[in-house]
């Protein structure tokens, strides 16, 4: 689960919350039909910008950023170097039984055309394509996300647009001037509420958990591909430890010491 | 036809009628006049800023990305490995007849070309700079509703600023000052409705559509190359299924068990 | 003559006059001092933005891009798949003729190269160092206009900015403040007409023509290199047949057939 | 010490502070509430958008930057050069000591592979990837402050809506307006003042360390690779000089003479 | 001496104060605490934002921009083909004496690697990594004055709410509603007067001072590959002006003719 997620969604509604608890009441925020154009307007424009499998997909994958636990690179990089050194001991052969155990079907995948003797050109030509469209894949998500935080915004002011103009038509009782306008802008303040504490932010997350699952895979290649050439465990090592940040892999040299 | 973006398009009329409605009268949100500024006004910018041609052109890609069912590229992986099995088992030429009954005209021409021995690179060539040009003139279409996002809102404003100069000019009579805003802010609604719900959302669609044309032909040039060079049809289903996500493969598998 | 060009500029003024005609008079809109800050205030910042030379250059581009007509990509393809028949025939030195009667200089001056004997990397490398520099050039000349486009709202602004600081500052008579807010508002809708209707859509054009004149050069080197190796005129033609969209492919095959 | 950043924001506050107090009284400015809605939102933003380890680890970021002083790039040429002279003089393994007693751990570690002989491509290699790596994680800091950057307005807007729906909403007492729409507006003001002098520009000093530290690192992969293939110590001291704008060289030759 | 930006700042002042003038005092638009707010501000967060080395530079950068007169391309073409000239009559050693006399250092450098038999390649990298950082140097002065031009406005907006919130906190007199917003309002004039006919176009104009010494520059690179691999001087000449527009080879060919 996703910890920083929830925490930030709590702080952010809270001192919302509390603003608005420090100047008058709740009720005056809540409005059903400003919450209907906004939020209708944005479903339905986001309809009309992505294939509906695109849309229906995304549920799919904010469940899995914020509820899957990511894996460490620090316990790749050890198990990697353990194939190392198992495929120098006992032959590449070796690691067959040992892939079948892996949860990471990636990296089993590549495990397996490495013991099976795929030429490496080969087994990188096909990792690598395969990580391109995880990533892709990746990106429309946040794409979507992205783009729900810039129709909101949008949708936000139309309704509020529309308030102004209803007023202003009929502009007959200048005491109900106030009232009117505070409705006004209610779409505006949920259009910019939605798209900076909820899609924006959400999207931000998606990019930063992409980045560090094709960060990982990149080093399951790089991995691979210096295990098949027969390379000593403690230049794999050297090679896998580049990707990690030097505080990390102080932490790994402590662990293994 | 793209069931989406029809959903997308009543789910968002249908909210923001709703919510003027709720408020006022949708005889007070239609205005001629303010309709021809936003709608002329886009409509000669955008001649302005693209060829005769282009513009007339975008009809056609509309209603091909809205109307044409997209090939699923399970199925085309389907075709290009029942190809890749007829070709080890019967020669290569054997596919002549075969790529004859194909629909897709990109596919029959390489197929075509890789039967005919000409030299992969030169087929790789050939095809790629059709993908590249295909994928470009698809950018044009999108790239035309694009900039009708941006002209549409600043035609808007420009209606608007037109009503807010006529309404101050001759302020004499402060009753009137209400409607005459009220219509003046009408232009401003048309232009980010037509942006937010139509222009912005549709040049997305082109793009995931030409997104997924493009994903579908570069599919289609791997599997000829990895045809022609007589590659297992085991290893050319790999290749390909690396383009294709993992849920999607699963279904392939069930279907092909 | 470009027709799109006159078209557009002439429905979207035309709607625009209709728009203020339809709620007041024409003679609010005409003022000169605020057309002096605007149109003084563009030029001023583009002269500090842009060298002197190109800016005067500018002049140059417009008249070329608008009234210049351009090739048609199916009549250069038809030329060169009959000079690659002519130099299977006759043999390359035949060309130099047939060379001398054509009009663009660049294609010109490319056979010339080739019949001269000269190798294919240099010609390649001349004229591809020819056509990125063309395509530079021209980018200037849309970005000067891009970067109007992006003044004159803001000089709009100032504009305004000017008119109000001086109304407020005296805001003894109310009556006169609708007046002089108006006018204030003046500069701000000159800005957004400038550059929504004029700089960013001609900004917009040079980019197109542009794109489509380094298309017809990409194809003329295409095409030369493919005379030069001594290719079938069938492969030449197939070759730069992937340059055009295939409805325009098939017109050609009408017209030959 | 970063001075700079000290001495820009006293000189930003501290004209921001006189020209509040030449109109008015700097408590007009201190309001509690405004400060949680526009903090608290933005930091419950960037928790949604950030993982929770990159967050905390802008500190540590933002420390080392603005307290650590930065080596001099004429600094390190001249340990290059003289470490080449060695080379020359006394051959490569002499340089083991020398390395032993850098401060820097990434020249330091680059020798020693030079030293052990590894392969100049090996070596490239692992530094690059190393280089690759520290620069993304560097991004990743800048990235965080140009989000905070673009949320604290978001926020600032947020809590300036809650304040006008709540002031209009019960718009019975005329003179209470003005005072509500002052304190409306303090949020706008604290998100305008916190992204453009404190996020905005410190993602820019961010980014400005990171590129001086890479060009630090890539002139010491030059070097390396330049003293592993034994050049005189002279080009070298060319090479690593095109690093280096030509005033600064002019400075070294002073020194140097 | 840059004549254009002379003409556009005056041309840009000048009708921006006849706009002033036409509509009230140019008394009216000097606020002493406003020019610290906006001018302080902006210095303040620039300093923040860059390394005081960088900011400091900045002067040196634009008094060079301004006052350095460029050379022309087809001089530096002249000189080139004179040199090839001479290198193949008299072989490249001759060109020695001639390389002395230059003023530009990097001809000069370059003329004086080929003289001394330095390898093709490696004279190319220095050369290329010289160009790479002088370009990156300029890019950064321009990217001060793009920060500037962003921070300018944001200042600007930043005192106007200063103005407001002091002037809505106590609104007990209206006659001074308008006075004090009218003073309010010039920061946000003096923001939008130093982007758009300050900062931005000088950051501009360093863009295509940059752009023009660097082509200079790739220019120079290539006619000393040219002369070094002994090019007939006809084609060195045909190399190097592909780097120029048509129009300014006219007029080398004419003073050649």
């Amino acid at each position: 689960m996703d910890l920083a997620s929830i925490i930030g969604i709590v702080v952010g509604v809270g001192f919302i919350i509390f603003g608005i608890l420090s100047g008058g009441s709740l009720m005056l925020f809540f409005d059903v039909p400003s919450m209907l154009i906004v939020g209708g307007g944005t479903l339905g424009a986001t309809l009309v910008n992505f294939p509906l499998g695109e849309v229906l997909g995304v549920v799919k994958i904010v469940k899995k950023a914020f509820l899957h636990t990511e894996e460490s690179p620090i316990g790749v990089i050890d198990t990697l170097v353990s194939f190392a050194e198992t495929a120098r001991r006992e032959g590449i052969l070796s690691l067959e039984q040992k892939a079948m155990s892996l949860d990471d079907e990636f990296l089993k995948k590549g495990i397996g055309l490495a013991v099976d003797g795929t030429e490496p050109e080969y087994i990188k030509e096909i990792m690598n394509t395969e990580i391109e469209y995880i990533s892709e894949r990746h990106m429309v998500g946040a794409g979507i996300f992205d783009t729900m935080g810039a129709f909101a915004p949008a949708f936000g002011m139309i309704g509020t647009l529309i308030g102004l103009i209803n007023m202003l038509a009929k502009m007959d009782d200048p005491s109900s001037i106030g009232p009117s306008m505070s409705i006004a802008l209610i779409t505006t303040l949920y259009g910019a509420f939605l798209a900076n504490l909820i899609f924006i932010p959400i999207a931000g997350k998606l990019k930063a958990r992409s980045a560090s699952e094709v960060l990982l895979k990149d080093l399951c290649v790089e991995g691979i591909m210096s295990i098949q050439s027969g390379d000593n465990p403690r230049i794999v090592e050297n090679k896998l430890k580049a990707f990690v940040s030097p505080s990390k892999r102080a932490i790994t040299e402590e662990e293994e010491g």
